[in-house]
């Protein structure tokens, strides 16, 4: 058992809560254990200059953290003049992982941003942060429905995200809180869509390496927590939900 | 009679969720009419270089907004690489009202980082950052009499922050929201004391002017506006509102 | 009476040397006590992105001190890669309190770069500013008129600043140099028009508060060194002057 | 077969030239096919201010490519005056894969700057970063054990790295040159030890996804090609290299 | 004969206004045809940090232009964020320059920074600079003298710039104004010391080139010009500048 | 004789492998002595915006050095966020003296891009750089030939470049390596045509002055090693060399 009561393949409790703030296309406030963030969807009817005249869309996403969403405040990245790092990877992550299921030759000439704001921290913010994107995502698509912008749903599948790890007492682990990644001998981050298939693995031993087996571990105790969050999507979701998936990209 | 039903001289409904975030010191969600604001109060101990070896403290405020906390997406602040002028007006804003109530003498060499951001913006945002910072700042200190780290609530008054503005049709208005600020004549910003005293007054007639008299009404406004504010400051601090203005500062 | 024998309500002794710099279409020197600045205004025949196409033109102002204009040498904000809030501030209250008194659909698709480059500092550097870009930029328009690419002196009403504050003996004081300003309780830039109206008011209790009695007899200081500050421009502007005035915006 | 007549497991032809830049402490010029990076391992006498005083080192590596690496020439990014998103991955994957085979605590209060400049690009530049500044960093530690500044050597295995992907065709394949990895469907990069172990799996699949077992099967190829891989460093590194191992981290 | 009246070897009218602003240990206005330039030389107690611990002391300079010192505005450096490469290349040559006549043993751990301002351009700013910012050097030394801070005056040598060119008509002039110098086949920026040594040879040939034979009648012109120039610094130093090489550097 | 025995008159040998990296139209490794300098010449089709419409193309060079070309190591400019004076002012001398030996109008709307990439720096870097960016600028030249996009040689003479100073023991020498360089009381650059005319000197005494005896000496000792030089360039560049030449530009 963990530390939070949690057995190892126990994910905390996740809640949502869309139309969080009233002005973006698709909003949700994810909620996944103590990691909170504000996932905002905004269209934007033009593309940026590398993709104009193709006919197709595209999707972005900025990611940052308040500067005391964690437990030491961070000096903001607007103060320091630049992104770090960090925030670049994480945000390149989560625009790739959405990308991946969207048939971008559906949406017109327009840009879907992401913003990802975490206002507290406590592990997994970039995972919940996309399982919370995915959410914003369809509901700033539902506006283009009901408004008859677009004609079908672009989604193509469900996605979500979580992280899986190996902790110091040698156990795959499932959903690793803040406390337990800063330990973790093994951090792997898995994006998922709603067909079982991978879209994003990334495992990093830092100071430390791992085996196949524990890869082939992880990866079933990832697979059985993004089902679990999936179904929490669709709940959210409803029946616009249950538009997605009603095109195939015809690009493929 | 305005658009949403107030009169010219009342208030947007206020609320204020204490603890809104758990790392801080003192956090609050304060929402006045739609503007939402995140203020968060963090102790760091040690002040910037000029300030060291004084065996006093320092107070300073950071602001942002959520890209999409306005009608239209704005450009992450952290993405352009600078701070725009309106930012750094409105921390620098935050910063001097809160010192004017704070015996910087009784805090040691601490800082107080202020941080307000905007996630949901619709007028006043620089005014419920100030009224919201005053709330997160005294549950900080609240956290530093508990602990014993220092021995009197260094605050020496209440403050809060209203806007205050001359309409097209020539009404002093109180409390302006967006539609109202984009339209008005005049703009004042204006924090006052508990006892009454004024610590900043900022009127602003772009592309018009204003004379004695109206000024003199909107200092009216704004004062009323400005007590029953403090009032919801109060129920919010309980007792701890109580020990405000336990010190006189000893260096006046 | 004062360090400098003045009066409380007397002003420093202004100087103004018209056509200070060859290339400006208007160009001033404006000496107020010891503090110096040029004043530059040119015209650009296009205006920035978020103007064009609306047949009306724009005016902004940057600021900025030689490094050794002060005491102690600062550094160059051009080395430092950005440019300070404080010089923020200042630029954005030169541009908006210039455009609160031009009719700005008669001046054309133009835009008035106002520049005010303090060479020596000693107090109330950005209402000398103020002061003087006013001039500067009645001289751009005199050229404009010469030249008749404008019909009209564009420019409605006079435009002057000053600034007010309350010394540490509890005295309101008019027009404070370094040395007062660096102790006052209280310090207020007040911008005015030749009839009598506010454009701007900015007070500020740095650690201090003030009353309501004391802000009054501060705005009366403040009205009676205006009006002798706007008999200086007019002496300067002579014939132009007068031509200040001829229009009144269609746009109100 | 492929454009370039291999076979779907074979790799590009690996050549590598030691010493190849005087001054560093190890140096190295690796050719992967058409791909050529400069490997530059230099030791400093000091850790970076968050090591200070642990009596441990640091490993950090920089990439970079000549503006010309590519088909078409990119801008410099000292002249943008920003790192891109891509760099900073790269870099972070080199320096953290490097210190999953160093016992940090040998090697003194010394940082070890990695430096891969990419002087011809042609697909798997990260991946042939890693195996050839694995190899600088051995004949950097050289040079340390030498000159008798440490004792032992400090790397507990081999390390290094190659892609995998699967190509249109469906097809998983190893070590894809640029023409395959702009085409391929998923693109995995993978960083191994001389004992079989991970330390980095980044399996991406951009606008598209993979299968358990399109992974498995990519597991198994990268595998086979990193052994080869080590095949070639031990050769180079001759003596130095069986001495890779001689000591195991005690603070594992 | 030129537009100017000028014959080909004559310099331009030159005025210097000493102690032109107040603050600065050393400051004048110098005026060379219509360029104008202040320079202001600064005294700080200590030097930077590749330079500390010798007892000896350092000169750096920096160099800028008002906005509208030219007929056309430029953008400003400060709000641009970055320094133009002219710029660099200025302010290292007049840094440069001036060390090569200072003593800098003698001057103990201080700085002396030099700013020139160019505050209306017509060629030759950068000559002027360097012939203005000796004399300001000087002045400061002056107080350093005065106060007996030093012993001696640590300039060994008089130190002056001009320019000469080679103009369409294939004529070699001194002393070029931005008309000629915007024509100029040749450009040469020479300085030199009072004992009629070079300093600095700058000769560019921008899209055209020069013979050996045009290089001497440069050279020649520049020492006539630059005699001259040094009558009028000897004029403007007075006693003090009499004191000049009463030091020769004990380092050489 | 010089410590690595040569005599003050000897240039340090040089070796040119071209097409030594396989993207650019023209690119060469440079060797002078220790110093390696890869040159990479770029055909862009279109010219940077104050060029466009002209009907005549542009040459631009930027310079760079890798961190560890140097004995210690240098911070990436990338990293540092900006480019150094140094790095500048060598880029702008290598963009103005390649333009001064070609006819702009023959090349087209098109912009030539030299980067200079020091991966081994041992004194002469920027001259190294200059002489081999000729030879890569005429191999790219070749190309557009080859293509028939352009009908002549648009290079109208050979272009290389050496250094001379005077060293402590007062003797003029040729071809300064980086030890020599750093003892050098006098530095200088010489950038000459084939014809034997000058295009650039810069010469420079760091803290010491140089006589006109000694200027002539430093010219005749660069007018011999770049005469040898040229010899070298000739054979790399083969048939294309005698193409140099063929044209002169018609807008002299």
């Amino acid at each position: 058992m963990r530390k939070d009561k949690r057995s190892l393949n126990s994910l905390r409790s996740i809640t949502v809560v869309p139309d969080f703030v009233k002005h973006p296309e698709g909003s949700v406030l994810i909620q996944v254990g103590d990691t909170k963030v504000i996932c905002n969807a905004s269209i934007e009817d033009r593309v940026p200059p590398f993709m104009r005249g193709k006919g197709k869309g595209w999707i972005t996403a900025e990611y940052a953290m308040l500067p005391r969403a964690t437990d030491q405040r961070n000096i903001r990245e607007s103060s320091k003049g630049k992104v770090s790092g960090r925030t670049m990877e994480i945000q390149r992550l989560i625009g790739r992982a959405l990308r991946s299921v969207v048939d971008l030759d559906r949406i017109g000439e327009r840009t879907v941003w992401i913003d990802c704001d975490v206002i507290q921290a406590d592990g997994g913010t970039r995972t919940a942060s996309i399982t919370g994107a995915f959410i914003a995502m369809v509901l700033a698509f539902g506006k283009l429905l009901e408004s008859k912008r677009i004609e079908k749903m672009p989604v193509t599948d469900f996605l979500a995200a979580t992280s899986v790890g190996v902790l110091p007492d040698g156990n795959e682990t499932l959903d690793l809180n803040y406390e337990e990644d800063s330990k973790a001998l093994v951090d792997m981050n898995i994006v998922m869509t709603g067909s079982g298939e991978f879209v994003e693995i990334q495992g990093t031993g830092e100071e430390a390496t791992f085996t196949h087996n524990q890869l082939l571990k992880m990866l079933t105790l990832a697979n059985e927590g993004i089902n679990e969050i999936m179904d929490i999507q669709k709940d959210i979701l409803g029946e616009l939900g249950q538009r997605v998936g009603e095109t195939v990209p015809y690009n493929q």
